[in-house]
């Protein structure tokens, strides 16, 4: 009993301290260690298990819309990523600079990569001619470095992998049709996979892509009433296409510039799983994301016949993926193991339960006990993970539309921002003057302007003149 | 008809010069594009859809034996590649060093990964601690840099796609076993679905990894005659974990050093591909491994009905990878193209193959063209497809066998190595002073001590005196 004393006592309660609940959580669930090299991290098996099943169902979807995957390379001269002004600008401050190669100085230094834009728009200038290449639909996976002062393991560091879609279009129109598209694909893989419901909405001018025309963004609010953008799509229009010379020619037989857009999602959506659906014990994952969805644990496992029983469970198990923890420890330790860890239910079988002819499954985002007949237990399993899964997305929805709050001026803006951190809907004249002062007074930013308007009043929460649209606003990871 | 003639005529023939047929292959196929930094390609989606089947496949064949995928750093601190003499002798010189974080100088200089072995142990030190933490089976898809002087497309380049598996063991016993069980993943692998056949064996002294106890690997000859080493395997022993500190206590609670293995396969076996099985037409892919099995080519599309024919015919594949060429291409240009990918095999479907309720195949290695009644077409095509897997593999392994010789002396080693491009099989006394010398004398190097040993003669086909073995020489890559 010992062990399992310090398994749980080593868990920092959220309302104590959520920032250190987090690490203990990402550590003690094995996602991740800390590696030698300041901001980046080790994903531990655990942890890129995760992301894993990220990367294939999300693939799967960009597939399913045309998308095609390439892989480009890890550096960019210097020259090439100054090409485009306001990108340049954006990311020259944050790259990691390769400077030798062997013994040898270069004679031009080559960035690490901190995104691709400019990679993909050299490429494009030399294989898009004609209408006829168009549209180019591509996409990567692979790990980006941005020099970052402070890090927090999956919300903010130095290296992380993301997929980063980049297209070419004949029109504007197009452009803008795919941008919207991707924010939708990611927008209803949160939700119907991760369990996290999203604000779907447009970035402020402030807050958009160096180099971008509109940014488009999915918000979610975490447990602690923080929001982290989890997803952003951008439509650059021709800006990049005009820079790096893009041109193809028309039906028509006329030269003209394509238009572009680029779109991604990073290890950060799995800050945002164990921010909206963590709890006291550890992580609590979905079950159509978890990497062992359900954990068999045998009681008195010493004992004849419990351990080819908790086995012959298993095999009944063909479509999910379902494990025995045949390990020495006591099952009180694995209990708590399978906790910390988020499988989504566990399902005790001891000798006692082996006479009934049954078992017990332990939920885990609620802990209810369910007793299940074993000629019945595939059936019930599958329509406990169904519920739990649905029921996950209802109860993060709840927990944000609880802490979505209205604020009509700066007093209540406040008010709001010191007592009750969640997102709050306030109309805004769209100068970024307001918008300055709102982050200066109260640290919130524009998270976004939803695609779902609501009118709450005429004029803007800072300076009183007549409001243009309503944004959600917040403190942000 | 001008279009085709193009196609046809840009590639140039293997036997004119053959370094310049495969260049042409890799762009005509459009596996690759040249990007603006020295020795880095882009991999396009066809290119990078063969890399996706490989890793699919491989995959899933090192979870079969327990491994579990991580992602480390991609970054080196200088101190910690320094920490294993032998291994930053091999790398140090030919790595890219970060010196810059945005405007900041770095204390430190860290290097993009040429290979992620202290990266591991430096993890390993800080995570195993008792034998019940063993073993440890990890592996990790990543890119690493090797600032090369010369590159080729998928053969040598600044930065390669790979995977690295590093495992940890209790026993010296134990990792001497997975360094051969990966091996053998990797040789069934490559016969099986890349239908090459690998001679397996031992690394020279001379040839093995910077700082491996023993270097095991597969390698293939190539349509040319020259030898490419397509997959290693490495037992380290406990030279690393004693230069970083990798003990775990055992059983009787006594201290003890881990004994580590790593094994890599990278994207240069998709250059093993191309240069086995392709022809003066482009490339031939094994139906296993390609990512269009088959391509359906509708004859007088305009013709009504034509392209719903070959739409209803697809959709009678739902196992296999197929498509329609639908696009306003001439069926010449068509079939120019589906060679030129070489896409294991076409179907024509025409009116005049309507009417007769049949469709013609053509097998893309032997060209043969096979009438089929569309009744049987999908039985017909997987039967094709499992002969042509069959036969390529039966194909390579003949020109492999033919192209392997015997030599008892230099003299017949030097007139073979001018006259005969191939493997040479020859007793050696195991000094690298005869390996040196036959290297400079013939520019043949020692590729593997195979497993499968033969006594060819008594004595070193160098110095006379008694051999210890039979080593593969040759050419290579």
């Amino acid at each position: 009993m010992a062990q399992e004393k310090k398994l749980v006592e080593a868990i920092t309660s959220m309302e104590e301290d959520f920032a250190q609940w987090y690490t203990d959580v990402v550590k003690k669930a094995e996602l991740i260690e800390y590696s030698s090299i300041k901001g980046c991290m080790i994903i531990r098996p655990y942890g890129y298990a995760i992301w894993e099943n990220i990367q294939k169902q999300l693939d799967a979807d960009f597939k399913a819309t045309g998308v095609e995957n390439v892989y480009m390379p890890l550096f960019i001269p210097e020259s090439l990523l100054q090409k485009e002004k306001d990108h340049v600008e954006g990311f020259a401050p944050e790259v990691a600079w390769v400077t030798h190669g062997g013994n040898e100085k270069l004679q031009e230094r080559l960035c690490v990569r901190p995104t691709s834009e400019t990679l993909f728009c050299d490429f494009y200038s030399n294989i898009i001619h004609s209408y006829r290449d168009l549209p180019k639909l591509y996409n990567q996976w692979c790990s980006v470095v941005r020099w970052e002062k402070t890090t927090r393991p999956f919300l903010r560091s130095t290296e992380l992998l993301w997929q980063e879609g980049h297209t070419a279009h004949a029109t504007a129109e197009e452009a803008e049709e795919r941008t919207i598209q991707m924010l939708n694909v990611y927008a209803d893989f949160c939700e119907n996979v991760l369990a996290i419901p999203m604000i779907k909405g447009k970035k402020s001018e402030k807050e958009r892509f160096a180099g971008a025309e509109s940014t488009y963004t999915i918000e979610a609010l975490m447990h602690d009433g923080k929001a982290l953008q989890s997803g952003t799509s951008h439509n650059f229009g021709d800006g990049f296409a005009r820079a790096f010379d893009i041109q193809y020619t028309d039906k028509n037989n006329k030269l003209q510039y394509v238009h572009q857009t680029s779109w991604g999602v990073s290890t950060r959506i799995i800050g945002a799983i164990i921010m909206v659906h963590g709890d006291n014990n550890g992580l609590v994952l979905p079950p159509r994301i978890a990497p062992i969805q359900a954990m068999i644990i045998p009681i008195n496992q010493k004992k004849e016949g419990v351990l080819d029983k908790a086995y012959e469970i298993k095999e009944k198990f063909s479509s999910y993926r379902v494990k025995v923890d045949d390990s020495d420890k006591s099952p009180g330790w694995k209990f708590s193991e399978q906790e910390m860890r988020g499988i989504p239910i566990r399902i005790e079988i001891g000798p006692k339960d082996i006479e009934k002819n049954q078992a017990v499954i332990v939920r885990r985002d609620t802990r209810e006990k369910i007793f299940v007949s074993l000629d019945e237990i595939v059936n019930k399993v599958d329509e406990i993970l169904k519920n739990m899964q649905a029921d996950m997305l209802k109860k993060a929805r709840d927990h944000r539309d609880s802490h979505t709050y209205v604020a009509k001026d700066m007093k209540e803006f406040e008010h709001i921002i010191e007592e009750k951190p969640g997102f709050i809907k306030a109309m805004w004249c769209m100068d970024e003057a307001c918008e300055m002062e709102i982050k200066d007074r109260t640290g919130a930013t524009s998270r976004c302007m939803p695609f779902e308007q609501e009118h709450l009043d005429d004029n803007c929460v800072c300076c009183g003149k007549p409001a243009k649209v309503m944004a959600y606003w917040g403190k942000a990871y």
